[in-house]
């Protein structure tokens, strides 16, 4: 059975969200659960929950915890015995196969690179998002936060850690992959996008070119490469949209009485479709390149984003992805196609 | 009366959007308009409208057009007698005050620069956009694709443009300006925004630092600036989250007898809130920092755009924002504040 570690200090409605989303995971997947925190305060929190006792659930302490407002590199350098750090250690020592944290998202990436180590041949591990599309299948965005400035050969690596990505955890037998740009054509873009499409087009996957931002959403590619700034920024407009349409949609339909009858009468459909919208279905962002698995699940998260993020840190886990990865890198670093173009 | 030059071959609905949307304008506004394009297919058009004749309409001949393919170099090299270039033409001659057109942008941009000119000290002209917030007061967003590889010295310009035209016409006595990042403390962002912070800080504005993707939509900054590719990516998936959404919600709202029910009776609330993310109503974009006035609208416009363009348009060019941002400028670049950090 798989072990999961869950930095249960993290999120900024931890410890509870995280015990929860333990608790579902334990009863409903086949996988192990380690709470990591301080001892005392999981314990209280896990005996709320009936029967748990009896569930494959474990607690190892840690003393300290980072917060939203350490920087990574002070949260590496004092915090020793922080959640973050002793989840990941778990991994390191092979006690978990993977970890999950809903917590500072920079000390989250610092640490488990640092800890847990990166896979033979990547340059820079990268987050990678799951978005929805019209098309009904999920887009993996690549990088959404790990790296802000980045070189044209790192977006190549993105390309293929976001290919295998999207070849094993969606089961997707050719993924598109595309560049993140502001126009199809190949000259449109800005520096970096226009030196990586050279490179890009060596790789040995389906390389389609440049997309633009609105194809995140219409699913014109399955796999869409960027710079962590960028990414980030389109995966905060789009939160940002969304809270706004709801707030919005809300307002107009409480304008008036026979529309309150409407919104009463359309309730299902909109919990359907938030439910759609919403992120935590997606189980958290991955952070490819890392050795063992670390999923970084949003700050918000709730106990059913934790459990998705565990479920998918035990599919991840449960795959050879990092196996790909590295094999992936190396063969594509021996190739001549890549030999012209460096 | 201000006179607006309109290309009308310009857009995917062009002429018939353009020739609806000038008599829209030219019947509820104070606004004279000239359609710029094929003098046959204008008058056919133009005459469809019962009563245009009487209309402060006229129409000027363009024996040529640019199309979507057309590169922005070529365009303004090869294409002299195009519509956008007459168009532009026009308002540098001082026929016309400003021009509209929802043709390919990056050969309007630079068919306006060349044509109109730049205003004095101005380095390059940004494309702004204006956003719904959650506050319900628009937000500017500047650049949104006009340079996509900027300087810190160029965000700083935008945000003095972007400051003046929320000041003007937004009617914002202290618009708050933010510079778009990944995290609101001054050390999260990349190579550009990092190196920018000093110098908008130098700005004689009220500059309030880091925003996040998100804050486009919260209300929490009334101007925010970054360089033309992250905004014009930001613009784009937020395009492409509205199609998915609605898209979702009809799917949703369509599933079963009850909800068809109540989706007829809250229907009105739908057409309100379509209105309220329709990017149409917001009246294009101006490309602020040339000379004269142009207003670029999305290639999908219909006449409910253009018209609003046209408002936009004559609203700016009855305004001083060109002469604010030519003051503003140079008194910025005379300071001591900047002196100190150059």
């Amino acid at each position: 059975m798989l072990t999961i570690a869950v930095d249960a200090m993290g999120g900024d409605n931890a410890p509870r969200a995280e015990v929860e989303g333990a608790v579902r995971a334990a009863r409903t997947l086949d996988t192990q659960v380690i709470l990591v925190g301080r001892k005392e305060i999981l314990e209280k929190e896990l005996a709320q929950h009936e029967g748990s006792d009896s569930l494959p659930i474990r607690i190892e302490h840690a003393s300290e915890q980072v917060t939203m407002e350490d920087s990574a590199a002070r949260a590496v350098r004092t915090k020793r015995d922080s959640s973050i750090r002793v989840a990941s250690r778990l991994v390191r020592d092979g006690i978990a196969q993977g970890v999950v944290s809903a917590g500072n998202t920079g000390a989250i990436m610092a640490t488990a690179k640092m800890v847990q180590g990166v896979v033979p041949g990547v340059d820079r591990p990268a987050l990678a998002s799951a978005f929805p599309t019209m098309k009904g299948t999920p887009v993996v965005v690549i990088d959404v936060g790990a790296n802000v400035d980045c070189t044209p050969r790192m977006l190549a690596q993105f390309a293929v850690m976001g290919d295998i990505y999207a070849r094993v955890i969606f089961r997707n037998p050719n993924p598109r992959v595309g560049l993140l740009s502001i126009g199809e054509e190949e000259h449109k873009g800005n520096e970096l996008t226009r030196s990586a499409t050279p490179l890009l087009k060596t790789l040995p996957l389906n390389f389609i070119g440049n997309v633009e931002g609105r194809d995140i959403y219409t699913g014109a590619a399955d796999v869409i490469v960027c710079d962590g700034f960028i990414g980030n920024v389109a995966l905060k407009v789009s939160e940002g949209l969304v809270e706004i349409i709801k707030f919005m949609l809300k307002e107009s339909l409480e304008a008036t009485i026979t529309r309150k009858i409407g919104y009463v009468l359309s309730k299902a459909a909109f919990t359907d479709f938030k439910k759609r919208v919403d992120y935590s279905e997606y189980g958290g962002a991955p952070l490819l390149g890392v050795k063992g698995v670390a999923i970084i699940c949003h700050g918000r998260s709730n106990a059913n984003a934790i459990k998705n993020a565990i479920r998918v840190a035990a599919e991840f886990a449960g795959s050879n992805v990092n196996r790909r990865i590295e094999n992936g890198l190396k063969e594509w670093s021996a190739s001549k196609a890549v030999a012209k173009v460096l």
